[in-house]
């Protein structure tokens, strides 16, 4: 039962939303030996409102590949890869990092709590991701494979880099490509390792996991430039964090480099590549084209 | 071949040591997606001189599991502890946490570079422990339950809620149960994991691995308390970071609770039941005792 798609609620189903809900819920409780207080930070900072989208993306992109019963087997993917893009906005928004305080519409984890709790729930979070992965997805040969996927979309060369890069191109002048490199490996990775994660979850051939990571490369770049384009013109109280914030950090944007409108052209010609992608899949897609369409006219 | 045993230098095989070396070394290369400052501040924190205890008891319990050829497939897994706790170095040494600027008889990572950077480098070396064991140890049905290990001990409920605990400890009165869940989830879960790990990679029976287990819970007992009596009396030339930092931070200790005397027989005993619990290896554990001993003993 999908929610009729607008520009405000993204075309998630929401029997499938409660489902990554619970998981996220169950995945994120701790036994006596996980001190009160951070396991309470790290529910916190995980079970934030936020769209889910890349759990989504993990859950359509096994059902594109194994149907509806390869759902369920994918759900500890979808949560590995929630628990690691929360553990990287909880570091990301540190006071030596981004040092940012709104987050999902509330105070950022090191603002709620303290720097150290903080410090300590992306690691947690990121430690947990693994956990859930090698213990969750069956059988064991091809959890050990989803880890492998995970760390190196999460590692010094991808996410983890791109966010160095990201730092050190502050009140920077960089190019296109500069740009675009980061983004591949800050936002693009996790997308793309989304869609392969849940192919691989779902045994999906390599021509199926191909297509999907094209996808998730496409859409994840869309979905930066409509990041960028929301820290223009955005409304703060729907995008749930700083905006501007871009500007104040002196950082090169899709909107400062190529303007608001060619950005604007450049996200929806992605958005159609990326479901050219797919084509092949038929109706067994359709949920990710739609999921597409949304990623490219968000405001939030 | 073994170096003499004395109390300045562990009795750990040169050759092995070398090996360890090569492999820290080889797994901390990283491709030009890795910004080349990261890539250099990761290597820093991961290859300053140290012990290698840690990576020495994962082969060390390998070998007394499956003989000489069970050393190299453990590898892996003794990188892997190796970068977990490297990245507990670095992200503990931060000014939020335990603020030190001295570490191995250098300067902690964000003061050789930056907070920032710190912060990157331990995400960036607990992205790549998993990275390392789910790749490299065979066959892939037991690099996920090495995965799963090493998250437990790493996780929420170990490691990371260790140094939580051990925060909030700070200029308040503990008594000696606390003091040990805190050096059982910070310092233990570690020691425990590496014999473990070793002993699952070798394919050692469950006996075998209980034995070791047990083994290793002893020592990382012993090897913390020895942790503070070094902190009280050692020298801070040989043991390479800041000394009286627990007194000064308000931390109570071993020797605080126990004194001096009372600690020193703890320790002692600890390491007797750490070689009793490995009798039955004969002497295909000759050099894990042999370790503990100097661990016993060892002034830095």
């Amino acid at each position: 039962m999908s929610a009729a798609p607008t520009s405000e609620s993204p075309p998630l189903d929401a029997a499938r939303s409660a489902l990554i809900e619970a998981a996220l819920r169950q995945a994120s409780q701790f036994d006596a030996n996980c001190p009160s207080q951070l396991a309470e930070a790290i529910r916190y900072s995980l079970l934030a409102p936020g769209k889910r989208l890349r759990p989504h993306l993990v859950l359509l992109a096994a059902e594109a590949c194994g149907g509806p019963q390869a759902v369920e087997p994918a759900i500890p993917a979808a949560v590995a890869v929630e628990m690691i893009h929360a553990y990287s906005l909880v570091h990301d928004d540190l006071p030596a990092m981004d040092d940012d305080d709104l987050r999902r519409g509330r105070p950022t984890c090191h603002k709620q709590f303290d720097e150290a709790t903080a410090i300590l729930v992306g690691d947690a979070l990121l430690t947990r991701a693994f956990e859930v992965l090698a213990t969750g997805i069956q059988p064991g040969e091809r959890a050990a494979r989803c880890c492998t996927l995970l760390a190196q979309a999460a590692g010094a060369e991808a996410l983890v880099g791109g966010q160095a890069d990201d730092l050190a191109a502050e009140f920077r002048h960089i190019g296109l490509e500069r740009l675009q490199s980061i983004h591949r490996r800050k936002t693009g990775a996790l997308f793309r390792a989304s869609l392969a994660l849940g192919a691989l979850a779902a045994d999906g051939s390599g021509e199926q996991g191909q297509a999907l990571v094209l996808f998730g490369e496409k859409l994840g770049h869309a979905f930066q430039i409509v990041d960028d384009l929301l820290d223009v013109s955005g409304a703060e109280a729907n995008v749930g964090k700083r905006l501007g914030k871009d500007r104040r950090r002196g950082k090169v944007t899709y909107p400062s480099l190529l303007g608001v409108e060619t950005s604007r052209r450049t996200a929806s010609e992605l958005i159609d590549q990326a479901c050219q992608a797919i084509e092949s899949f038929g109706a067994a897609a359709q949920p990710l084209r739609e999921l597409a369409e949304f990623v490219g006219r968000r405001s939030r």
